[in-house]
């Protein structure tokens, strides 16, 4: 068996750990005779995995006891309809900034529900940076202030936490989640899928300030109803229990390999060597403002995109694998979440090297 | 390590050569270095494993070409909400036909978005029967008349399909999806989660006739609009891919194991075991109409439920679990989807037995 360095952004390469441990207990865990997958959501072995992967949650993102943490389904996609669903509060309107195709999407879908306030845009400068929050024209009667923490496509990441004084900040952090840090007390909510940094695709995690849940407009499926979910402990309905038991995996990792902050240098490092050399190479450039590159999604592009065909064919030869940008936006995009090791970006690097040298 | 017989209701037990091949494949799928939970959905791998369920889904329940079939989230009980959603047309309501907890909670959310003709109800019976369908009352005008085929808690199925002319039939098949052939052309959309004869939580399955859908209501969250998911191949948002990649696994083992005639034949024959037990006992009852029980969940009480510990603890010291029936009605239910075997039938009659010749 050979594993591929795998730069996909989602879902994306996991822990070898974890899937060890997965595959050893696909059949019988911890001697219970049954498989995770097997198992009522309402039987003492998964509820015990399910508050173990909470805690463990809990924990790594110092999250303060006044924030409901929610196990749910459906994506960011899906969260794009049930924020203003949950957190209008009777108010008629959102801002939302845009800094890409992610935030992009999610304003377009909060129209369908509330008036949105576009408190700032990147779009001229084709997101490549985060517009400053002097610039930001926020309505002090906005229910909430939507970013996304970190966009995918573009590589633009947010170093920074806005102020919003004591309108509620909500994130999508579906891809840059416990990559580093974050100060979860300054946030109302934040959302994001699993399948970037925790786990398989199809669990949506939710951590929402409990003040602020509970006025969901009539309209809320019940499945998606934060309040309903809370009070039932993600168990309203059947909760996605392998993909929960398997980012209870990814945290017990994370936990062991020291944390968020270990993550952050881990990551930091990763980023530097693939930006350094990008930064060096008049071959490669990465469009993106220096302060506001992604630690998570670097995109870049080849001095002729004729090369590309042959870059990606030589970089599949060398088991790395899904480095293909965006369709929205060509060139590369190599992906160097949590689970990417050293290894594989210096194998990149050093196959950008390589290329550069015989077709430079 | 030792298998035990898992009688829940779901998340239920999975076939034993599916969770052999998944732990077998979950480090390097087929030579690809990677498990297929790190595989992006837009890969050629993942598209293969996609396309490839949805075919022996096809085959199986031999699904004609005019139908789509749709991997989602949100499981039943989110369909609740998305199938008026999706399929109100224009129309003012819909017919519902009450046989029992997951019909009552079907047409209790899809009064959020439309009026809810109750046409037929088994509530007065305790919802021991399925009620005949010369007395339902339904209405000409109605959008689609809305089933639950099987009952999980109350054990009730359906033996017959209902004729509802020009209406579309609706179906939650969450219980009995998979249990035997159905004739497809007669329903206009079949919903169901995955937990029970599929694979694990986290995946919903739409069968839907192309022509009922494009017409959603403004306030459909996108990912659960079905023309946009239709359109985009379960798609537009990242699809619970190891889920779908499991189902295909349950998929291959039905077809190697006959189809779903063969799968009748099993089931009917596990039933009856079961079923001919309690009609020759005093000691344990089961409440439903001969020609109404469920062939996937058999409700059953003892004749005094001061035993009902002594039971469970029994038996789960010999191996057989999740024998307590549902909190609402009490006593015992053992629930034998495609995946348990005869033998854990037969060790529970077995068990019931002893029970009886001990306490009766």
């Amino acid at each position: 068996m050979t594993r591929v360095f795998n730069f996909s952004a989602g879902p994306a390469t996991l822990p070898e750990p974890v899937l060890r441990q997965a595959a050893e207990e696909m059949l019988d865990w911890h001697g219970s005779g049954m498989s995770v997958m097997e198992m009522s959501h309402r039987g003492k072995e998964f509820i015990a995995i399910h508050a173990e992967a909470e805690k463990l949650l809990r924990e790594l993102m110092a999250i303060p006891a006044n924030y409901k943490v929610l196990f749910l389904q459906g994506g960011a996609i899906g969260q794009n309809a049930f924020v203003p669903m949950n957190l209008l509060r009777g108010k008629a309107g959102a801002d939302y900034v845009n800094t890409g195709e992610w935030s992009k999407k999610s304003l377009k879908e909060a129209g369908k529900y509330c008036s949105v306030n576009v408190a700032a845009s990147a779009e001229a400068g084709h997101f490549t940076s985060v517009p400053k929050q002097d610039s930001w024209k926020l309505d002090p009667n906005a229910a909430y202030v939507h970013i996304c923490s970190n966009e995918t496509i573009g590589g633009v990441e947010y170093h920074w936490t806005p102020d919003t004084g004591s309108v509620p900040l909500v994130a999508d952090m579906s891809s840059n989640i416990l990559s580093r840090p974050v100060d979860v007390s300054r946030y109302g909510l934040i959302y994001g899928g699993a399948q970037k940094n925790i786990g398989p695709s199809g669990l949506t995690i939710v951590i929402v300030r409990d003040d602020l849940i509970g006025q969901a407009l009539p309209i809320t499926p019940s499945a998606f109803d934060l309040k309903t979910q809370a009070d039932n402990d993600s168990m309203y309905n059947t909760p996605p229990t392998y993909a929960i038991y398997i980012a209870g995996l990814t945290f017990q990792w994370l936990k062991s390999n020291g944390g968020l902050a270990a993550m952050e240098v881990h990551n930091r490092a990763k980023a530097a060597l693939l930006y350094d050399y990008l930064d060096s190479s008049s071959f490669y450039r990465n469009p993106v403002a220096r302060e506001d590159r992604s630690l998570m999604n670097v995109p870049f592009k080849l001095r002729d995109d004729a090369l590309d065909a042959a870059f990606l064919k030589g970089a599949e030869e060398r088991g790395m694998l899904q480095l293909k940008g965006h369709r929205s936006v060509g060139g590369m995009r190599a992906s160097i979440y949590n689970a990417m090791p050293v290894d594989g970006v210096k194998a990149l690097v050093a196959y950008m090297k390589e290329f550069e040298a015989s077709h430079g």
